[in-house]
């Protein structure tokens, strides 16, 4: 009995010490450059770890034909700190996640069902594209402009990791045309005739 | 014609200056404690950005009817000074994959078939069990003891990845009962009797 | 005295713009990913950057015959931020450190008493072990289990400094033997015999 | 003499242990993922850590009206291992730099002559454009679609540093229109007609 | 219509996932290790990433003719989290940036006006000593001691970036003279008479 | 048997997937901003990450009497890319550590005998100042100026942790006395009237 007291009392001096093994986030406090700050050990639970959101497919029934679904730290509290985040792509026959940069992370994906063209472009302008089956990965470095396309005549479906829990998500075309940057600066800075600009801008709700 | 002229020398100049969107591993060269060397850009291929060695099942007939397949940098040398890597779990029915470490990663697993038992113990000796369906997504904080058990009555896969291009791998039997680390030592170390150190040691080959 | 002036200005100008040479832990805010928020540096004083807990050994009148006593950011706030951290280690004659891991830190030991018998394996399952004597000092890499035994007749202490603020600390009996964590998970994870595994619940204080 | 003597060999004795204050690139040797393997210390010289290149502006006699001067770790080797990197711009009028993203790092920049209106766009597809004078700095965060205008009828010039050594730098439209990418798939993902991708290809100098 | 509205949708739930692009401080609330809590985005602007405080020369009527104006995070918030920072050197004919050192940053200069002799010693006490001239770049590297000292007969400028937000500023002077560290520890430590230190001290405002 | 053999082959399968757990220097290969190459995991032995350097107190006959011994990534490769080092100081009676920094990282100070006075200056000129008696820790923030002093009658000594494997170390008087720094440069910079910086330059070998 006195030998469990004074393991207990070990136990409980060491497990005090033993801090900030993870952090959930707490979303409603202001973040920080290393992302959110935690909640208490205390009120962590198991469930904190795990995300349900990725389970299904997304709807592809937009212009598009495709889906993002985002699992990142906002979405799942317990990735906050521990550098990685997810999230699943769902393309329909014909579905295209268009051109686009993760600003602060590298990219892993997983291809669950159906083939996927993909590429990523490099700072050298060379052009990396294969097209995946299911089972096969493909990583797409930190910051680089890539693409997922349907290869397929069936539904494709993607499970994808990132080196940050928040990687950040541009997407080229909305970026460009579906907000108020002017059309001048968007002509002038992308060589596109300022008559595609508008009406790239008028299909994707941009003004300006 | 002139203009592209200027333009393809700008191009030129610019394109020398883009070094390291990314680092392929060089296998042969002696690692650095941030990797790999790199190859020279100029072989670099869109092959050595897909790994295909996880689209299969591994092979589950062995003790814990489970198997770990790794496509970290040294399988999948794209990986290299990026942040991630990836490997395939595969547990037959009763499959086990047993409690263990990566010293150097967190992870995030993505059921892809059946029923999971997936747990973490935390510093402070808090469990965090979750028992996981196809689709759903639990991640396991740097360093802590974790396992997964299959809870169905078929196979189950999953997909993992880890915050690191080296994330490691310390399976608990095996650092205990499978090297030369001296019987004593390890019943010394972990309060169990040495013939049960033994017992394991010699079904998992360790000897001392 | 204009001179002065124009010194002291420039200075207050200067001082102004210093920010964060350290970060002394608000212990009462919420943690971040990066550690505690800071207390203002106006009411940073020498003594926040001192710790006393160190000085004298530990109990070790208890089942391991030893004591970690530990000064993390927790008991030594002037750490936090600064990437390093300290504990002492006390083992009387026959104590043990049992098996455990650090999960987010390499350490180093330096013997300040006694002999110590330490010891880590890596991922490749290899054992490196030597016997310390005082002065000599080794170095565990980050998440690796490891463990220190008083090699001696008498007792032996050390001083050890982490490579993080908040480095954690999972023994592995408390890990195993010493929570909520089911009989059946632990013997099924650890393929020891769940009488064992209820044994050592019972000796360690757990449940299930 | 004897005094100096102790010292030296104290000096000495210190010197050895003062490694990697920094690390002079050797180009020719293979990459690695934290940057080149340093030449020794040596061999260092103090013009290795001064840069001349960004002196003079580059010429602007081009389809842009305005040029990139990288001092990169690539250029200035001195940079190598520190985080930081440098660059000059160079506006004509009417010149820009197009929209562009820098994959591995955060940028300020410091006008030097004349007006330039700057922008980028985040991943909320929010807008921030300023026009900026001589003297006046702004920062633009990692891996966003940024573009420098000039703003006025004169010539005007910036100087901008990287928070890595090697930042790389991708131009949108070489990105898009510069090389072997099939016109197919980069109207496919960007949802411009595949004439327009065709015509750009020709004034660029891709293919396919 | 109910295309675009699809694509808003997607648009709306894309950018929800797109967090921490970046992380204007909020200078009100406790820093952290990693810098200053971010805004809330939605109240970022554009003016938020820009600093016009480095425009002007910096008063060079004092002791040292010479002026150090910081566009550091708490000058300039927008730096927060982004990892670099900038400052203003103006020195008047004869001026002098004394031997200073950044504790937590390497730093780049670029010459804008004049010329300047600037130098830096190493761990090893080499000395890199260069005289610029308008245009060039200069690397300071780390925590070094260096200077800057106007080499020529008219006012000279230059613009530096920092590898930190915070990458503090510890003048020598100031640092051995400008406070109350007693004169005996100070004459202890540096070898120098204690009546050439009580002297400074009474120059540069120091007590005891 | 069969149960041996399938466990061994997935032993063997898992060894080869679990790299870098460590990477102890190769000191003959040239090294990298991540220190230096890694020898082959075959080649390391337990005595790797052992050092016998600083069990044995530092020859203090000289000018400071007192003595820093490295326990440096140079000294002890085991330490590389580990983010640690060590060294341990002595410090006869009226022995001092000159003012210094560590240009790349924090120091904890553990005191083994006798008495110290250690203290730091901070960015804004701050000073903390404790004396410490054995068993104290003190920790010295990155990059600041700080010294040590023997307060007792007896000899001192200490041992110290870095938060780098390389920490660097800067010892002022040497980088300003011991040197060819000019002495006009040395004077200009520092406010110390030219014969001073000649009378020390003459004690501590420098020319100039």
């Amino acid at each position: 009995m006195l030998r469990i007291i004074f393991l207990l009392s070990l136990l409980f001096a060491l497990s005090n010490a033993s801090v900030q093994d993870f952090c959930v986030a707490n979303l409603k406090r202001a973040e920080t450059p290393a992302g959110y700050p935690c909640i208490r050990p205390i009120h962590v639970k198991a469930k904190d770890f795990v995300f349900s959101g990725l389970g299904t497919p997304g709807n592809t029934t937009n212009i598009i034909s495709a889906a993002v679904t985002p699992g990142f730290a906002a979405q799942f509290p317990g990735l906050n700190g521990l550098g990685l985040s997810t999230a699943r792509l769902d393309l329909a026959p014909k579905g295209v996640i268009p051109m686009h940069t993760h600003p602060g992370a590298s990219e892993v994906l997983f291809v669950l069902d159906g083939y996927i063209t993909a590429g990523f472009i490099s700072s050298a302008n060379s052009v990396y594209v294969q097209t995946l089956k299911p089972g096969q990965v493909m990583v797409f470095p930190q910051g680089l402009l890539h693409f997922q396309i349907n290869a397929g005549k069936s539904a494709a479906a993607a499970f994808v990791t990132f080196s940050s829990a928040s990687p950040g998500l541009q997407i080229l075309d909305f970026a460009l045309f579906a907000n108020s940057l002017p059309t001048e600066l968007v002509s002038g800075t992308t060589f596109l005739d300022p008559a595609i600009v508008k009406k790239l801008k008028g299909v994707l709700g941009g003004t300006g």
